[in-house]
């Protein structure tokens, strides 16, 4: 299934995505997926995140020829960091290039949401815990993530955390094709076999540290192919079975 | 004003703390504090941290004593790291001891509560978005922090960020003495004088990286003297004019 989020007529929905229709749920979905008998067009509403998640915890490092374009060292154990909540926008939205930015780069990512509140998942118990898989850009200025050593400040600005356009459910996120591409242009192309540590292990290590909350979003590693985009720019992640997340890149001004 | 949030008979309210009573607020205070006509003993209530922060943003090294007693270097801009809201827990709950952990330290810090939602606030108006302050003790695991790199994961734990007891308004953030007692044994005392970047350019600098948002944190970094707790250990994290944040140490069994 396809579960999306968006807002009609100024209210906050979640629906059941099928072609151009969608099935409006009766709440949002975490707890269990209930059908209402509504029925939205597509083009009558405007998607937002999938999910609004109380955090987005990201894993660096977890792709090695990304970890080798870096000059990095592979890691033993995954190395977390946090995204906030406000960094979050959905398809369609403006990445906004911050003022005294030198590099804004993308990072195509497979996005896992978790459907249960948990701690301390086994791993052959993850799957129970998640909800489905998104896209995600994990949008960093790599000027200042150098600079801070702390990854916070690079890649924690507001709408550096594009998300969306939908989650689907049911899905094995082994072999999923992830894709970045610039104004067209293929940059990322790496497949989730890929992955260092998989997502099954990503929940487990992760849920042992901190308690995942339903909608909360876990962002896997980005693949080689990282490189810098400027306002004007369109970018988009595309991810095998689940879809395209496209967003333009604007300069802000305040 | 000391503002307190509280469970009364499993509801939580917020409330004017005055000696032992408690007057009731109609809302969470951050709109505008209204009392009720209720009153509540201070004995009958269970307190917990005094805001439900969707962010507690994170300053290190911003004390010079600390960046010696850590061999670092001193910061050209504050440096950011975030703890996730499900590391909270407030005064009297217990820090849990993770399961493979090896140094489990403390480290006082004063607390600064956002009142309004901003950004890109100038160092001249922070005080205008400042809701008022609170003790934190900002828990690491000082091996993890150190292996990773990145400090997510050492600060991240569940019960890693006791807050409270309460928020006190109308505080001029200068010149506090801000303390850590381990089993009643003074281990930091620094004054607010000391931080490198101080609360109003820490709220510009953080406010124009992200948006704040009523009722999040903003760590301020900790003074020097940071040591290990262990299971049974109970730290007090004091500030003058505020109060004391106490907390016990217990092992985790999972």
């Amino acid at each position: 299934m396809k579960i999306c989020r968006y807002v009609h007529k100024q209210n906050v929905e979640y629906g059941l995505l099928e072609g151009e229709e969608i099935t409006v749920l009766a709440s949002d979905p975490f707890a269990g997926i209930e059908r209402t008998k509504t029925r939205r067009k597509l083009s009558e509403v405007k998607i937002l995140a999938p999910t609004p998640p109380s955090k987005v915890v990201a894993v660096g490092l977890n792709y090695q020829e990304h970890i080798d374009e870096t000059g990095s060292q592979k890691p033993d154990a995954p190395i977390l960091f946090l995204k906030p909540s406000t960094s979050i926008i959905g398809p369609g939205q403006p990445i906004m290039y911050p003022q005294g930015a030198g590099r804004v780069d993308y990072e195509a990512e497979l996005g896992v949401v978790i459907g249960k509140k948990c701690r301390h998942v086994p791993v052959e118990q993850a799957a129970s815990v998640i909800f489905g898989y998104t896209c995600l850009n994990d949008v960093t200025e790599r000027f200042m993530q150098g600079m801070d050593g702390q990854w916070t400040r690079a890649k924690g600005f507001d709408t550096f955390c594009p998300l969306g356009p939908h989650i689907v459910t049911d899905l094995d996120p082994r072999g999923l094709k992830v894709e970045a591409y610039l104004n067209g242009e293929q940059k990322q192309s790496a497949t989730t076999d890929l992955l260092i540590f998989h997502v099954d292990e990503l929940v487990s290590f992760i849920s042992g540290v901190m308690t995942l909350l339903p909608g909360d979003v876990i962002a896997t590693g980005t693949p080689s192919g990282i490189g810098p985009m400027n306002p004007g720019d369109t970018i988009e992640v595309r991810i095998e079975k689940i879809g395209s997340l496209i967003n333009t890149v604007q300069q802000e001004t305040n």
